[in-house]
């Protein structure tokens, strides 16, 4: 539930030009990798971050790898239910391969 | 728009169940390798119908490739907007490697 690690940015409910920002924010930070998590119907909201991110601010974004899983959650009411999730790793490629 | 090939699966607004049996059916006829397509926020579903399939209903399921994109399309009432994609590769892995 925690962004734990400093280079993950987990997608909720928020409008997607938040998670952009974010992003932009963490690569601007000296990172050159990105995990972006996202779990349920946040799912497609995470791809349209990474394609926005690549299509309007960050040049030569390269998507390294995407997973997906499921992940077992407890209902408050009890019992477990499943959800789906979905990681994508993104990178900020350079233009020249000197550096 | 519509699934041109034999082995696409589009993933719509419905019952993510349906597009389970669909992918059933296919293997079932003799297909090793489907690919589901879906955009928007169908996209969310489109994994859940993966995760479905591989967790209850078919043994070795393999996930292949995954990719997104984004589409341009053209609103009615004119001019254009974009729309995320994804492209779920997934195979029916044999157990035995014999065959």
């Amino acid at each position: 539930m925690s962004e734990s690690k400093e280079n993950v940015v987990l997608i909720g409910a928020k409008p997607v030009m938040n998670y952009v920002v974010a992003c932009i924010t963490l690569f601007n930070s000296g990172l050159d990798e990105i995990t972006i998590k996202a779990r349920g119907r946040a799912i497609s909201r995470a791809v349209d971050c990474v394609e926005l991110l690549g299509r309007a601010f960050v040049k030569n974004l390269t998507v390294k790898d995407i997973k997906i899983g499921t992940e077992e959650i407890e209902r408050f009411e009890g019992g477990k239910t499943n959800v789906s999730t979905i990681d994508i790793v993104i990178g900020k490629g350079d233009e020249t391969s000197n550096e």
